[in-house]
């Protein structure tokens, strides 16, 4: 094997291939990147762990066609420190990479023990925007679990009825779900792919243009994602994801619409004040104020409250609610939601509650489970609470604070407005395309663990 | 205690004194941060963990004069994360942070119980520029031990005498040293401060401008460094520092001036083949053919050659000369020092190696010593080495080796004068202002652990 090909084309073909390598391999071959040079003047890179193949093609000038199997670490930190035109020649197992100012040998392995690509056999065909895979991948990667004990819930499910496709994602506490649709129709099929496979091939989507079309093919074991020059193959996750759909509310006696980066700013502020063990946040939709007013508990360390601006849908009901959440939890949803506004539907304080983008891409969704709230929160508010006093160092600081006390200054409100005059009076709601069944909060929540006193999912 | 700020300000405030907050405090008053409002209308924040302490102090809309002790990460996190003006009333130990849209109430510790600042007691005063303090803390403390069974030595070690100063640190293996000149004589000093405390130092001067004067109080066991609005004091390290003026070469055999950017990407490119335990790089000095060439040990994972260009000063020995170095003592050493040309001295393979940078705020010396050079090296080379092939996998490999070799290709030399055309042809060196003593680098040699093959200072 014998070719020249410019560093930074290298480069790229190199990282890309080395996002399948395992740092700690199973097998020594596995830490190698297989090349292959052809006469037709392209050159391939191959990286493997086994579940995850990914193998990326660009051309070179290819003087001596073969193949060579050489450290993928060493071999990416060799090239990327290098520039302009580099060579390669190969004989036997060592590689001589010449520079402009100088050479380097590299000793691989054999490269007919590495591993070849899997078959995919009578597969299933289906396009779906590069675009539209990542914002799914984005919008639910983050709710797989980590637990390798259950293993079927460290994957994305995917569903696709007729022109309807969903990608979904639980780990028990938190959920996600993103839906969108098909250019033709498909029969029904029901897949999980590994979360780690997936969050690799979400780093390669990230680079892709926006009219990139990617070309999967599903078999009973194997799924591969097909972009320009670039083929991603995974392992599927075997046994029967958990029904999810069925775990989302169908109906809400309760929608909120607020700015996503508000309602961010104020659950961090008054994160560091909550229980540390916990993080758990009082929010009090206050319909009449038209503003969500979130309480820490009263601990040793202190407590805070904040307020945020909101707009209650017209058929919303029109007593207040107050609903315990883990900030964290709430937290992470919001990163993983582009808009600029969100929509949070909700019922009873014990059911789940629901976060959507207003727009995006496609229709999002993110469930998270209330927390039960104990006695302590509201303590810093604008009444006087002299009455609830067991932990405070000293009660004139209760009555200073109804001195001074005032959620929402007059001041916050004229911010908010100024920055997005229009943004509140957008009633306009995304509306999950999927049939949603009843929720079944009672029932799930008897399997939560009690003593941690977040609910399950 | 009551007063209002805008927070931009009181977050700088805050985070100068946070530097001085240890994570860990031995005792929980320490983990607090003491503010002081005073009736002329200024607030002062002090952090300490009883080695250091800094104070920093600005103007607020001080109501009600007094003081406070709040946990100092929480009060950090908290005003970081809100905007516009806040107020702060304090009652007892709670302290009530209001800002636009919420507030929180932070219970602290006791005031009284907050350490005092160390009186200096009959200082020697001595003023620098903050700017130069800086560049000899960014050209020492990376030598600077960490190990603190030798406490001496993880500080910096400075000298006065008349009218110039010299800050030094060595851990042993690598040495620093910054040399300038003072505004007026002072008496002879020598004092070693903490590396730690410097450190922190080091973060508040590269914020200070350039025409800041740093005024220095020093005293027995005790220094302050003044910067406009900000005290840091820190206590002195006890014991006599080793005398390492001795340890550098008075006159040089061999001197090259070269390009640090060029010598550093050179470094880097070889060190991924070099062995991995030791990194030892092996550099030929050729003066005909003005370069240096780098070579790597050749292992079970390969080798590395490269080239840079570089010049021998007019009264450089003729002789080529090979020495033995650790790649990433030669990078530490690179990493800082700032000017675009360096400048190596060197005389016998097994005497210490310095590197200086050409020009600069300070004169600044960098002394590595050499390492032993095994058999193994220049396998990669443009000679036919096909005689030392105990470790080729394949004899093949060396002679296709002689065919391709050109450690310096006319393109990389074409490239590099382009970059800079003049700079290889500039031999003004700086030179070191210090008295500096013969190199007694074989009664040091002695000491070094043996089986490590790294000579020690």
């Amino acid at each position: 094997m014998k070719l020249s090909i410019e560093q930074s084309k290298f480069t790229e073909l190199l990282e890309t291939a080395y996002l399948a390598v395992s740092p700690k391999p199973t097998d020594p071959i596995l830490g190698n990147i297989l090349l292959v040079a052809s006469e037709d003047g392209t050159v391939s890179a191959t990286g493997t762990n086994l579940n995850l193949t990914i193998q990326k093609t660009t051309t070179a000038n290819v003087e001596i066609p073969g193949n060579t199997a050489l450290p993928a670490k060493l071999l990416v930190d060799t090239v990327s420190n290098v520039r302009g035109e580099i060579s390669l020649e190969v004989n036997n197992q060592a590689c001589i990479i010449t520079h402009n100012s100088g050479k380097c040998r590299l000793i691989g392995g054999k490269p007919e023990e590495f591993p070849t690509l899997p078959e995919i056999e009578n597969p299933t065909e289906i396009n779906l925007s590069a675009k539209k895979l990542q914002a799914a991948l984005e919008g639910t990667l983050h709710c797989a679990s980590n637990d390798e004990t259950k293993l079927i819930l460290t994957g994305i499910n995917f569903k696709i009825d007729t022109n309807q496709w969903q990608a979904a994602s639980t780990n028990g506490h938190k959920l996600a779900m993103v839906v969108g649709t098909l250019d033709r129709e498909y029969p029904a099929l029901d897949f999980t792919v590994p979360g780690k496979s997936l969050g690799e091939l979400n780093k390669i989507l990230s680079l892709s243009a926006d009219t990139t079309i990617c070309n999967i093919l599903l078999s009973d074991k194997t799924i591969e994602f097909s972009l320009p020059n670039i083929k991603v193959t995974s392992r599927l996750l075997e046994g029967e994801y958990p029904k999810i759909n069925s775990l989302i509310p169908r109906t809400f006696e309760y929608e909120f619409t607020l700015l996503r980066k508000g309602f961010e700013s104020a659950l961090k502020r008054v994160s560091y004040l909550a229980e540390r063990r916990q993080k758990v946040v009082k929010i009090l939709w206050e319909l009449e104020e038209t503003q969500a007013t979130l309480y820490t508990e009263a601990t040793d360390i202190g407590d805070a409250v904040d307020s945020v601006l909101m707009k209650p849908s017209t058929s919303s009901n029109s007593e207040n609610i107050s609903i315990g959440l883990n900030i964290d939890y709430v937290l992470e949803g919001l990163k993983h939601i582009s808009t600029d506004e969100i929509v949070v539907r909700c019922n009873k304080p014990t059911q789940p509650v629901i976060i959507c983008p207003i727009g995006g891409l496609l229709n999002q969704l993110y469930l998270v489970m209330p927390v039960e709230i104990k006695q302590g929160f509201e303590r810093i508010s604008r009444e006087n609470s002299k009455s609830s006093s067991e932990v405070t160092p000293d009660e004139e600081v209760d009555s200073s604070v109804g001195e001074t006390a005032e959620p929402v200054s007059q001041t916050e409100v004229t911010t908010v407005e100024n920055e997005n005059p229009q943004a509140l009076s957008n009633t306009e709601t995304s509306e999950l395309e999927t049939p949603l069944a009843e929720a079944n909060a009672k029932n799930k929540k008897s399997r939560s663990r009690a003593k941690k006193e977040v609910a399950t999912v």
